[in-house]
């Protein structure tokens, strides 16, 4: 199975990360995680972009905050489908790391999620593998159907509380 | 290879979404277009969502404005990757379109790209499909290399006009 | 007298949509209340909308956050009116929410309240039934009078304060 | 079958208001159309609200634009379902409309549509009438029918153009 | 020297406006206080609009949270200038208020202030009184002075911290 | 009476101001319009405002677009009232004008009316010197009656339009 | 003199930014106009600032819309000021570019002008040669002082015409 | 070398403005740190601005929240490089602080840096003294080489972790 990379632009967006990383690892799907700024280390940022589909990566998860140009930074740099997640920071809720992130040029896509939503990039680079996985994508059916019970089984309770 | 789907919520969504058919022809990647509307024809959208995968596609592009739920409706019912575009309609700029898109709950990620991005829609369906496809990376490869020189090119003239 | 449904995302919605429960028992009007996910069950909460009508029921809200499709899921699968709850959530402070539930296409309004106005929908959803049920419409004046006493009673208060 | 109301600010919001007018006509819902306004008429606006249950309303559309208040000022003075339209003016795209027509304080709900939804207004009206209405239900339900049909003709004639 | 009043929307809103009330007491101006609100009790707070000039005031200032109406209720009532206070809320920050009170449309100002700013409306209602009134006017002189002096003064203190 | 002034901080502002110097036209008010920038002529906007009361001004009515400093500036040289209209530019709808004219901090208030808001600053500037003007009042409350007139005619024209 | 450099993301951008290039020619200002991309043409850009010092440049201007990456690619490149100008597109009003200019992480300041502000952008890079260029700083001060004059002038015209 | 100026609108901007002295003090930059108010001492402001270049500043940095006129201020009175930082307050996120800051009109740019920026401020200042200073160049580029050092030993300390 190709890896999938999780790059966030600094070290204290680990536990807004975190989720994803959990999530790769519950789906078994193999990953490095790095801590790659778009502005600090312009270079390997772009370096390892440029190498990551000759080095066996199928997806890239790029988590920022503010001027949230991680994601766009690596998908100059490959062809890659790049997953782009929106942090919030202290000011604007997150709404200039969205718009940083999601508004990108004719021709250079990020797939963007939620703001702080770490686990649904995980999730889409688990769709994009599945494609041609047919056991991965089993276990996505199998987790979708678990989250679906989850919800009756909490109606259910919900039932028993009114 | 697999089929890309572009749905639309309504016909009059065909101008902003012309760009990711051509996009698509000119890559040479399957497709089928479909008028589908989340709130008009749930069962249709569901229905078409839920055998996507087994009527061979391997990703579904869906565009829709104001309260945009289609590219969302369509990701409950399938575990294919869902691209999402938010159309601009006659208020707010386009906004309602995003948030709508983009801010999905977890476990069920809309792959968003920009404000009427179709173009970026189908390239990044091109990408998802390229991970597996070398053929097709290569395409990609070479339009990349092609929007680079463009840029030069164009640098070059401006050189001669300054 | 026709039930009322009052429909959470998630159990996490309960403590937010709780006033409408308590107004709807206060008011004597019999509901439900039920745990339904347009993405994570779209055929319960289908199913729930499609034969709300034949079940019963008069008037159903929806509470839902961040990309807030419920009260639009639900509103396409029935033509009782449908009272949209936006929540607020970590980020954004309730906007996706509300532009998720307000903007609906033509042909299927949400009749949408406040952001985290779970107070209001009942109301709504008490003014409602009461177009054609004198004693429900009773209560409303009453507490309507109630409020405006209240509001008066806390003037008189500030006057010996100052 | 109880009337409804529909009740613009100003006379310049006529063209905006038109498709609800049109509507109820379509669906043969008694209404009376008049131009009150929050602010320069509200003695006239607060007793046309006040007295409109006793004059066989059963439900009352409001649209206005900027500081939208009337439906606001409606609510204030009857317990009928006051359904409000926030209507875009020069500037602020219907944003300033749309929130100070839904953020409602407790106990006042106004029944929100999406900006210059004046269509999806009479829409939830007919909605409401049909709570306890089976003919007028029946209308609505051809109706969603009609648009759901119409979707699937737009798909039909896109495969033909594609 | 004419009389200024505070309204306030809620009783809960007393301590944003007490900042107004504390200024008007510094500054030795004649007041009233009242909570009023424009859905809950719309005749009284119509009504007390209506007299305020002949019960000798001059200047009402109004302060509101979410959909603000109040300020604009008031003055729809009467040609006394009215200043409006937007009130900050459990959502959107105050945009919600501030909107709802400063959009008012033509022929019918409310005087805006800053979010949460009621120091500012009763210097403000000083300022309008002040314009007729020397000994006032030297008053707000004096503590213009006093407001740069404490400035300097912080300068000062700030070149030995330093 | 005291004179009113009108400052723009462009010539260009003069359409967007036009209808407040109308309106004092139409109310006899004496006024003086004058162009000064907040940031090209600091020294003649200061001079004025400070000298502005000896000149017999009661207030001083302020129109600037973008980071509107204007009717702040003079604010800070006055202790006379200061109306801001928030003049929209090419971008931003006029909010970064709002935002920028009412949110002055403590101390130093400026009345603010809606984005492009010109007729109100002028209604307001009469409003204020009607405190303690019985016949500029008595036209103020003649001009809102033809104002409650012109509706309430505006809906018996509709009556026979309908 | 040390050069400016103008960069520019597409040549779409061009008349957005031929105001810069006028005031540099007007100010007698060595300077070089590029189109180089943060995203189409990564290499370039990034080579272009590391080795703008080298070169003789002092500071560097860059124009880009929606997710405007380009500014803050240079300033990643370089430790010469870079001036950002965000450019308004077809969505969003601009603020999805100033966002991504402004918002920059620690370390990596982008001098943010207006929205479409580039006459600024040239203004700004002229300030900062002047600081250490005497006549430079001289035809500065004389620009303000013509700028100063036209709007008295325009202040004198206006006494004319009312 | 020249000096830098940081201007802080209140004495309570102290700690928001704290991270750009430190900056300045590390890079042995001389500076004066200031409390003047734009509204407050508007005299002083714009004299300190008026007589900086002569007394031998070259950079002024000016920290303001809300209506932040500071920065604008500033620039309206000399021609050296203002740098705006805007401070969020407890209101709107920053927002207005930053459209008051950076949205200035033709002719009178302020260098605009995230909300909160004061690092960055001091570190724009740095950037444009080091236009002309080599030995502070070679001080910035070390602290960048450092920053992409720190980068660098947290993705190795990452890896241990995972």
């Amino acid at each position: 199975m190709k890896k999938t990379a999780v790059i966030m632009g600094s070290i204290s967006d680990l536990n807004a990360v975190q989720p994803a990383v959990d999530l790769l690892k519950e789906l078994s799907i193999p990953f490095e995680a790095h801590v790659y700024s778009a502005h600090r280390t312009p270079q390997e940022t772009s370096s390892f972009a440029a190498t990551a589909k000759d080095n066996g990566f199928g997806v890239i998860i790029a988590a920022a905050g503010k001027a949230a140009h991680l994601a766009g930074a690596i998908a100059a740099a490959t062809t890659l489908p790049v997953i782009g997640i929106p942090i919030k920071s202290s000011t604007l809720d997150g709404l200039d790391a969205l718009l940083s992130t999601v508004q990108m040029p004719q021709g250079l896509p990020v797939a963007t999620v939620a703001i702080d939503g770490s686990y649904n990039a995980a999730m889409l680079a688990a769709q994009i593998i599945a494609v041609e996985d047919v056991e991965l994508a089993g276990k996505l059916a199998a987790l979708r159907r678990s989250m679906s019970e989850n919800v009756l089984k909490k109606d259910a309770e919900l039932q028993e509380r009114l």
